[in-house]
């Protein structure tokens, strides 16, 4: 990746920074890696408020640069500082919240002399939360591949297959597209495949992950997403699996008919696209994500859907959320969020409802926020398609 | 799961947690959370040495039973012990290596009056490195699923196709077969999706994970396996994906050739059926890991293929790992590791060669370690396929 783009992104870490007199930073998540020096090693980015930023790699040892060096152990690094002549920092930054604590006290302990604070991942995922023009770049042609492999989902169908045969279909639908497949979730205790098809009453099954539909999944050790259902007449199912083409995850949720639905199907699906439509008119800078929130939730009710709103029996109190190179980033359109949207942001939107012995209707797409609103970036058919 | 099965795993750990005079557990983390209540939960299990366990669950919303609680957030943890009539811990063991740090801190804060100890990972590993009798059935069923789907692999095969295609038709034939896709490695710095369909040169390209063999991968956010060069006349292809079918991951290889390859390719291949006959042959409690490894790289030193053995400029130090509920656990079969072989561990034993110009050649099954000896639960043909 070209080095203005990475020096951009790094001062924009860097301001955050100096707001905490913090005067380096020590990466070493992968996210963050990426986010940083543009691809995942195994090693160290060490980052200094006022000089280029330093990468001590492990592995692959065929990186080859002007402020690379090789690392063993991080043990090292007050060694390998003092050759590159940068003293040893007073306040160093660490990411507190996805390193694990043996590796985040083994690092801290290699700077005994400093002063270590946990809010790596917090400013991080700050400076994150708006994009460069580069990564709104690539999150439209991540939403194009996502779009060319959804528009061919009608062609896995095959009579009398089941909803995780379907699944398997679209999967390898996205996959042919340059789906990389691996789905980055922020918080150690959230897993999932590629995403999820959710069909039937299977939408409303409770999990224990903070999706927005639930699912019984296939397995107690994998408990979310498909299962083995067969396709009935009069179900609808809904596709949302993660576009993760380039790193950056795109979000898209489009839903199917298995022939006919009941009519109240189609007057939730089209309520959420209401919803939709009235969020993104609302949406722009200075705008509140709770107020977004809040005018979804006050549309539903209005149309005596709350009770069926972002899940049944267990809710998601969300609406949306900032997506980038994990699906769950900064913002997130839940009640009490006071954050305000900013130009760069990219979120996803997602109203959606579950229809008890019907299953999941509703939409969702990505945005990015500009100067005067929001841009829909996942241009893909959004009425329910019969198959 | 059955209660019995639990409650033996539960005291597997509550012995490791007595030598070290731990009163008490706090397990959150899926893998563990799995192990010790058979499914993941958004929660925390609280095992006490001398009680039974208490389950705090905050999702999903519908678990009931005996020692089953709902929780908000940890910090109510000491108020429902006392509810349950429980003492607070004297000594607190927390899942060190995989909590992230400020999670980690966040519960050690909830118990004031504790001596809180990161050792929860190491123990509860130490644990999971000798399989119960349901475990080791489970990983019968897995190895026979794995094995099923890998004999259709050659009808995956197109004429013109490119390795990516050819492996996402793999990949397809896995899922059918009922593999869940989530591939869990231990360790917050390795991602892979599904596993890796390695071939030609891209199997000697270096990756920032400590995989067995490398691979280039689709993108700098995820630099390991598959690529998206031609097949080619001459040319081996080694698939190695991840057979998590029921929780439990069975680790196999096998190597496809397009057409003829060159005999070396054969007579490494050869070599490495060898190795692996000669480690089998040794493999049996008591036995050290460090003997198993030694005992290859002598045997593929008299051969003159050293250089070539487990990658080519970036090596693999190991010739096996440990499985389970996790890619890579306990033992691992490499120089200077101490530790004895014992029954009930299951490992993947993984030599493999890399020709320059040609691709990977070798062989990986899944053994478990009986009283006597060694047996391969995964049952394939091993020679090289020409598809």
């Amino acid at each position: 990746m070209l080095l203005p783009e990475l020096k951009m992104r790094r001062d924009k870490i860097r301001a955050l920074m100096a707001e905490q007199e913090i005067d380096a930073a020590l990466i070493t998540c992968n996210v963050n890696l990426i986010y940083t020096y543009g691809r995942v090693v195994s090693g160290y980015l060490y980052l200094p408020l006022n000089a280029p930023a330093r990468l001590f790699v492990k592995r692959p040892n065929n990186l080859q640069g002007e402020h690379i060096l090789p690392i063993r152990k991080p043990e090292q690094l007050p060694e390998l500082l003092a050759q590159c002549e940068l003293p040893l920092p007073k306040r160093l930054m660490l990411e507190g919240d996805e390193l694990p604590y043996s590796e985040y006290s083994r690092l801290a302990a290699c700077f005994p002399e400093s002063e270590v604070l946990p809010c790596g991942t917090r400013l991080i995922r700050q400076a994150r939360a708006t994009k460069t023009e580069l990564e709104i770049e690539m999150f439209r042609r991540s939403a194009a591949a996502h779009t060319r492999a959804y528009q061919q989902n009608p062609t896995g169908y095959r009579s009398g297959m089941t909803y995780r045969e379907l699944s398997i279909e679209i999967e390898r639908l996205m996959r042919l597209e340059g789906c990389l497949g691996y789905f980055r979730v922020f918080g150690q205790s959230m897993e999932i495949f590629m995403g999820s098809v959710l069909a039937g009453d299977n939408a409303c099954a409770p999990s224990p992950y903070d999706f927005a539909l639930g699912g019984e999944g296939m397995d107690p050790s994998l408990p979310g997403g498909v299962c083995n259902a067969p396709l009935q007449e009069g179900q609808s199912l809904m596709v949302d699996l993660g576009g993760n083409f380039y790193g950056y995850m795109c979000d898209m949720s489009r839903v199917y008919s298995i022939g006919r639905l009941p009519q109240p199907a189609y007057d939730a699906h089209q309520l959420c696209l209401d919803v939709q439509a009235a969020v993104a008119d609302m949406a722009k800078p200075g705008v509140s994500c709770e107020s977004l929130y809040n005018k979804a939730i006050e549309m539903v009710t209005a149309a005596g859907m709350a009770d069926h709103f972002m899940g049944a029996d267990q809710k998601a109190k969300f609406i949306g959320h900032g997506i980038g190179l994990e699906i769950n980033e900064a913002p997130v359109l839940a009640p009490r969020m006071k954050q305000e949207l900013e130009p760069g942001m990219v979120f996803a939107l997602e109203p959606k409802i579950v229809l008890p012995g019907v299953g999941p209707v509703g939409i969702e797409n990505s945005w990015v926020v500009t100067h005067e609103g929001v841009e829909k970036l996942t241009l893909c058919a959004e009425e329910i398609i019969t198959l």
